[in-house]
């Protein structure tokens, strides 16, 4: 279908098959049904505003995307979409420090704001793993999480105010300047998370948080997962908050072995990094070390910033040496804290069962897991019952199918179990408030 | 108006003009238009659908209501409406010290749920001013702040799901039992602030927190407002997160004084209580006093809970010494923080242009303001004047009519004003699908 009708008015856009090729994929490997009709590259709110009215007045979808490194198929877009591309709206309009907040174009990369913020002593708090190439337009269409997320709470904790495009076209914006504040209905929680479903993310109020005046690193090895998650668990109930607990799983160890020749996997079946921040960093994690002790096999603690980057360089080899091996499914189960341990096994017997190889990560502080599925490591109606039975895991322990990554189009076939049906009707209905034409994103997310 | 057709089937109910005279009314000093019809006293959660099911067939007003604390006229009910009583609602289901969640039921008093949580070594960290004898069901409906939120958060970080009887009688459970989740829409946080007027909450899974291993006080007094703010935002940007910052103009150490014959105002125009907690507290403390010195005119720490507890007391004593001066309406602005000392003086500047006697105390660690006008120090045109002039600064500088007691019926005049009519309009087009009938506290919040 053609849009001379649209593009006449706009700045930027393409037709080009090798750019729609480009902007019709995300990372999480879905295959769209075909090439999208067209892509707009948004250059101010006007255009986000006039695409978005000319689709709704056609019925014509609109997939909105920022740097397209969600994994769960947000935004991705078939045949017959306009693909809206906001990552050209990347201006950080003001940081003021004395309110500790940022106010910021949707297509700003999530680094590059707290690079920013950092020459004012600040940072942005929410570092999703992909913070050097996302967008904070995606970070919150998906509310994405973080490594730092254990003490610094999510991207939802971070956004006070959003201006949204809605799905006629109408700018709206919700929230606030202040901390705190009840005027009205929390319209910012509801449009982040929500995947560019009820609205186009076009600008955002967020809050920022001082540097921390000094950060604490431990590395530990641990015989099992359950002792390293007995030892996370213990001293969050001491009221230890640690900035930063990732655990890695044998598998992983080994992969990561495999890539650089180390001798991880010798040193423990578990890794445990561990970090604390603030201005009692150090004897926060004197008295985290107390507590692993009796139950590590061996503890590594450090102020040295050097020592520290090699004992966080070991998390991050984590995924690109898992993808190594080929194609990855990243999902992002979460469960209750007491059910961490559990889910680790658990996932260890879907793998064996199934014959699928699966590597564990997890933000372990706050029960979120990542089993990393190897695509091609088995049958794909065996790597799709592993998944499902990840999945049905996750609920049967009260937990959730997607931490921080989204629902995308990936886990939507989950949902009404997660959900059940009233609450799911309740979603279209709310969609219905908001894209009454029911063209932003269709597809995703609910 | 009868209701045989619904008390037939319900446990407790009343419609004794002083039991109904009773429930009409919260603490905001609103007068009702006249009596309701009858009071339901919930004994269980179909008790409160049938209500509700009966009254949108019949197209009558529902007021929930918890314990009747709140500030802001939301329990208010008049001719025509049945107040929902769900202060029998009042079990703790659930805690689960692993996991630091807990499960209750609206009617649960906030401090009992503290209490509760203390013999497992945790807390809920949400602690309003009322938490002795309010609801956490109002607690929800309001998302109250506290004390504590400036290091802990509001109600709505700790809440992780709900259960909420829609407009039509139907139960819906939003949420989850994981500290992250991003499966559809944030259907917990629209609930929670919404002042029961798109569900009534009946249910609500808690995160916990563990109590803290040590706290420090300081009490500093200030020769002005802006440096008892200079000292409160340096402390911050250095990373400092104190538990409680409380700020008390003048005016109300003069009315302490008066009501307990002390010499607080002998000492200085501003007094702020400060604490830290944690395993670094006192040395957290040390660092905030090193901020405070030299911009205050006199600075007390203390790790002793006895001086600590007058330190406290001071605050504590602020709202029933100014009570003692007559009737109060309680403001609740909220600023950003680099407007607050500037918004202490408007307030001053305000009260000496209407004649009204307006005391501020404030959680100045957040921004929020409590401007306490004496109702019966100026005819009622200046007092009105006077609030208005106080909205009318917070909205100029960015801020909102409420940081954290809510809407109701007392500052829907002005919801517009900071709202907008688009997102106004959103609201309503929201409500429409929760409540369809428009029976669910109709004429609050929105």
């Amino acid at each position: 279908m053609s849009h001379a009708g649209l593009t006449r008015a706009l700045k930027a856009w393409s037709t080009d098959p090798a750019e729609l090729a480009r902007v019709s994929v995300d990372r999480s490997g879905t295959v769209p049904d075909g090439l999208p009709d067209l892509v707009v590259f948004a250059r101010d709110v006007d255009d986000v505003r006039r695409t978005v009215s000319y689709a709704a007045a056609r019925g014509v979808p609109v997939v909105p995307r920022g740097a397209g490194s969600g994994v769960a198929g947000g935004a991705v877009a078939g045949a017959g979409a306009i693909v809206l591309d906001l990552s050209g709206l990347d201006r950080i309009a003001e940081i003021r420090p004395d309110d500790a907040i940022a106010v910021v174009e949707p297509g700003v990369v999530t680094a590059d704001l707290d690079a920013a913020a950092a020459a004012h002593g600040l940072r942005y708090a929410p570092d999703p793993a992909s913070a050097a190439f996302s967008t904070i337009g995606g970070n919150i269409a998906t509310n994405a999480g973080g490594l730092r997320c254990v003490k610094y709470g999510v991207t939802r904790d971070a956004v006070l105010a959003v201006d949204a495009v809605l799905g006629d076209g109408t700018l709206v914006r919700t929230g606030r300047r202040t901390v705190k504040g009840v005027t009205g209905y929390d319209l910012t929680g509801l449009l982040v998370g929500s995947e560019g479903t009820l609205g186009v993310i076009v600008g955002a109020t967020l809050r920022l948080s001082p540097l921390p005046a000094a950060t604490a690193t431990a590395g530990a090895f641990f015989a099992t997962a359950e002792d390293a998650v007995a030892a996370v668990t213990a001293l969050q109930r001491r009221g230890l908050r640690p900035s930063t607990a990732e655990l890695l799983d044998r598998a992983t160890l080994v992969a990561i072995d495999q890539a650089q020749g180390g001798d991880l996997h010798t040193r423990g079946q578990v890794f445990l990094l561990l970090q604390t921040d603030g201005h009692g960093a150090e004897a926060e994690l004197a008295e985290a070390e107390r507590v692993l002790r009796p139950l590590a096999t061996s503890v590594e603690t450090t102020t040295d910033p050097v020592v520290a980057d090699r004992l966080v360089a070991t998390r991050r080899a984590a995924l690109p040496a898992v993808e190594r091996h080929g194609r990855v499914l990243i999902e992002d189960i979460a469960v209750p804290r007491s059910q961490i341990a559990g889910t680790v096994a658990a996932v260890e017997r879907i793998a064996a069962s199934t014959g699928v190889r699966i590597f564990v990560f997890a933000h372990v502080g706050d029960g979120n897991l990542h089993p990393i599925v190897l695509a091609g490591s088995a049958p794909p109606e065996q790597v799709d019952l592993a998944v499902a039975a990840v999945f049905e895991h996750a609920l049967s322990v009260g937990g959730t199918l997607t931490g921080e990554h989204g629902v995308g189009t990936l886990k939507r076939p989950w949902l009404a179990a997660e959900l059940g049906d009233p609450v799911l009707d309740l979603h279209r209905r709310i969609k219905a408030v908001f894209d009454p034409a029911g063209i932003l994103n269709p597809g995703k997310a609910i």
